[in-house]
């Protein structure tokens, strides 16, 4: 393997298909970096998405380590421990189940807040632009969404992983302000990636048959079974306990 | 392999990085239909993609055969056509180098006339649709165009393919009716697949640094540079010729 810029995409080492249903949100990462070959192949596969009538209306800002890279993780940081903080409180982690530290609702309160404390630390912090050419509106994340989606698979397919948020949400006038957006670009998502400290695999979700129809709206799709073995989740974040 | 429907997904023929980087819109498709068998492995990958907080808003409509399909297919086309022809005029594509019949332009120009003509013929069409559960924002795509995107690739990964598009945005009321949606529902898109006529394959795309910057807005990254060998496009539709 060389090193050129310009070298080959790395080899594969998985399959499509195992990547696409294993890929799981990374939160926790080890202190290794992101190598620019890493990178570079991260974001051709990410800009391989497609877009509406390919005009790639999508810009990664990619921010690993120097004086901008910090001061956005920090700005980050600040509005992702804010946010988690009310978030814990109003949607009850620390009540009912949550009072188990080995429920699944613990667990989650335990990844979230380390991964919010850490903010300042995450090898990697990527926020993915979306250029508007027209008025808002309820499609246009189509335009950039299978873009992140394509850089999260890659990471996997690197050795690396990600999760896409939207803490920006909460501090985006500071952010605007330090990385020079101009007024038509919209930030559309967080994404943070570094070398996953735990693994990737199945994930989980409900039924596939509640997800899927054939014909009108709610009507069953006989064909729509998960593998067997397919773990199950509710849907959502944990319910509040009952007051 | 077995076909019981809680059969393991199938086995990968291509790698992860390799489907990311290669997988094309797919417009033209063989009459050969798409089997339950594929349909599950491709919905099963689709809804694997993160949401946020993992609810998982995303329902897709499947629609391959029977009244209900043929219908949709026919709502779709009629809108589609009206919209091309309109496009086709607007930007030109019958005009500057689309007068030349080898031209990108042109040979994009036959595509999508064969495409909306054919609509009606598509092996499935499938729309994926978002249940809001608060008011509209500018980041909710990030909860169903990853799905979208997964099950493009899932599709390319059991040798089929797909394109999406927004066509069902023109004959939106006709369709909602047809398929019972409840008003809290969007359609995300509406994406149709088959087997391919023609090949998946390197797409086109601006060089790689015109879309990542290194620290704040429209700084170079020195790492972003494409593969060798890889083919650009300008971006966006035929440009109108200069009147």
């Amino acid at each position: 393997m060389t090193n050129a810029p310009d070298r080959p995409i790395a080899a594969d080492s998985i399959g499509l298909l195992e990547g696409l249903t294993t890929t799981r949100s990374i939160r926790r990462y080890t202190d290794d970096p992101v190598p620019d070959e890493a990178m570079r192949d991260i974001m051709f596969a990410a800009t391989r998405a497609p877009s509406g009538s390919n005009r790639q209306p999508f810009r990664f800002i990619v921010l690993r380590d120097g004086e901008i890279a910090e001061q956005a993780k920090a700005i980050i940081g600040r509005g992702a421990r804010a946010v988690w903080a009310a978030k814990r409180e109003n949607e009850g982690y620390d009540k009912g189940s949550g009072i188990d530290p080995d429920s699944p609702k613990a667990r989650m309160a335990r990844s979230m807040e380390r991964y919010v404390d850490d903010m300042e630390k995450v090898p990697v912090l990527i926020l993915p632009c979306f250029v508007r050419h027209r008025p808002a509106n309820a499609t246009e994340g189509a335009s950039v969404y299978p873009a992140c989606q394509n850089l999260l698979l890659a990471a996997r397919g690197l050795g690396y992983g990600g999760v896409l948020t939207i803490w920006h949400a909460y501090v985006e006038d500071e952010l605007r302000e330090l990385l020079q957006l101009p007024d038509d670009v919209v930030i559309a998502a967080t994404i943070t990636l570094g070398k996953p400290e735990g693994n990737h695999g199945p994930v989980r979700r409900v039924p596939l048959g509640d997800l899927i129809y054939d014909g009108v709206w709610g009507d069953n799709a006989a064909w729509a079974v998960d593998p067997s073995g397919t773990r199950h989740t509710s849907a959502g974040p944990p319910k509040p306990p009952p007051s």
